[in-house]
């Protein structure tokens, strides 16, 4: 029996978004980590990380970066992920990436902790972390799926602008800011339509995001395919189909950007094999890890971004039965989206894999 | 044969987000006024509003000011509309109402003029004007219905503010402002999470949404209704039944509150008895009275709220073939909720009047 004490781990992209959330979660959640690398481009190369109370430089990416790393964690990129990670992996670590590079490679494990954990341990030295947005959902699907057999989702997502990484929330700040200058030459009530000609004048910000995002939502996540899905929401068709097991899963998604820092919202449609009333679907999420059930409309309580923010559960609520037909049920789902949809899910898997071979 | 040369015009709610709009659409579409009359309640008594060149003096809502009025388009909330309406029809008004007091009444036309003009007709006073939401989808909805019959609706919205009126855009001015101060003292990229937690301290403004709207999503609006779902939700069901002739029609709606000002979106997946492509669809929609296909979305080239505010158009793209069931489209649909979502609705319907008694 070998006993890990502690495990060498390497952050890939340190500084940005989802890496400085690794750094943290793995700091939260103890994490038995004994060197720990910050890694990251040749742009952030000299610049400084927190970690364990002390201040960490961040190293240039390059192979050798991972002689002797027992865990990368990577979450700088599918192209980056595709030059490194098999030569990490190779090096002797364990990898574990954020990027879409190996998601649905056939060897390599797809896991949610709460979903499929045995999937882990069949890992070949790189395993793959699912979209943000996939993650979320299938938290919330999985313990319905096991009581009443999962046919057939519809889902329409509300994505927070850090999941398009840091320059995107710089993209909202920035463009916030402009705006609060104009709307301060307006007295509130002298007409919105003729503010809004004015801030449709103001056009685009140059940012990451295909449009402006500030007082706009924008249906396009990701790169658009032949088929007229975006590949956003072609990863969440072929994804949670993976994850869960279910290959031939009818699924169709809406990915959707919307004008909040923080939280992916989510409508879900799930159609069953059986019927499943709400109070059943509450009480078996009541129970199901990494689930937060907030179902209390009538009060004003359900999810949502800001209640969701900074935390590691998946919010669910406004559970309902469909009114023609017993086997659907509609819900909202909102989780962080930079932690349990990135960082958090991440470090858990690591987890699994380091109490398997404790 | 009775030729009306001016119609002699009412508005009620005149200093509201809709009624300032009423005011507006009237003009630009020539509507034969003849004497205007802005009325409102007690509290906007006194205040003014432009019309035809003139400042119209706003008088107080009574049951004499509709003494002479031909036409009284109301918008002024349904309390308003259930104690003044029946009164302005008594006294020889066509009553359009803006309001949901009537719109489910056997009696009372629900009518979008380009899905069932006819119906207007049939009126004994009083005429309906739908929710917002519920215009904006079946304006798309009802020429694909045409095609291959309609048998199944899901939609999940991303309504703007100012479809809860004046004081809900005040309450999203009012934040973001506030947010864009507190922004400012974060250095860009100094880390999302520790700028949303201070957000999140920062809590509601007080205005009328039942939560903050800045940076966050609402899975609310309107009040809860005992079956779980939202007063809102119900009026795009029970609304689309009616207008579109398909008392049967399953639908069921997730209505989701965004921070936008203006123009609500609307994913929408429509299963018809038939196969249709989206190629087919785009054909029947950009021959469609009130529609706009923008579909090009490799060129990143669909509506959004930014290009379809102060519109009276609805916008439709996005349009594909469910990946499972080729009876299945799913699209993307967006309309200025206070232009065709209200004012410009109302006025058509009026338009409809007119033009029969000429």
């Amino acid at each position: 029996m070998k006993v890990i004490r502690t495990v060498n781990v390497a952050v890939v992209g340190a500084t940005g978004a989802v890496g400085t959330m690794m750094l943290r979660v793995l700091e939260e959640r103890r994490f038995p980590v004994g060197e720990l690398t910050a890694l990251a481009s040749r742009r952030s190369r000299g610049r400084r990380v927190r970690f364990g109370g002390r201040s960490v430089r961040v190293r240039e990416l390059t192979r050798d970066a991972f002689d002797g790393v027992d865990l990368a964690l990577f979450s700088a990129g599918a192209g980056c992920s595709l030059a490194f990670a098999p030569e990490a992996a190779r090096r002797g670590a364990l990898v574990v990436d954020n990027s879409s590079a190996f998601r649905l490679e056939p060897g390599v494990p797809l896991v949610v902790p709460e979903v499929n954990p045995e999937a882990a341990s069949r890992h070949r030295g790189i395993i793959a972390n699912p979209n943000c947005s996939t993650i979320i959902m299938v938290v919330a699907l999985e313990p319905l799926h096991r009581a009443a057999g999962l046919r057939r989702v519809v889902v329409s997502t509300y994505q927070s602008v850090s999941g398009a990484g840091a320059r995107a929330i710089q993209q909202l700040w920035r463009e916030s800011g402009r705006l609060a200058g104009r709307w301060r030459a307006y007295a509130p009530g002298r007409g919105v339509e003729q503010a809004c000609e004015k801030l449709r004048a103001a056009g685009a910000s140059g940012g990451p995001l295909p449009h402006r995002i500030a007082c706009n939502v924008i249906p396009q996540i990701d790169v658009m395919r032949p088929d007229g899905y975006t590949k956003e929401e072609f990863k969440m068709r072929a994804e949670s189909r993976k994850i869960m097991g279910l290959p031939s899963l009818r699924l169709s998604a809406t990915c959707v950007r919307v004008p909040v820092y923080l939280a992916h919202s989510e409508a879900v449609t799930a159609e069953f094999a059986r019927p499943i009333t709400p109070a059943r679907a509450r009480a078996i999420l009541r129970r199901s890890p990494g689930v937060v059930v907030m179902d209390e409309p009538g009060e004003g309580r359900y999810p949502m971004p800001i209640n969701l923010g900074g935390r590691d559960a998946v919010g669910v609520g406004r559970i309902r039965q469909d009114p023609d037909d017993p086997r659907i049920l509609h819900f909202w789902a909102v989780g962080d989206n930079v932690r349990k949809g990135a960082a958090t899910n991440a470090v858990q898997i690591a987890e699994l894999l380091v109490g398997a071979s404790a």
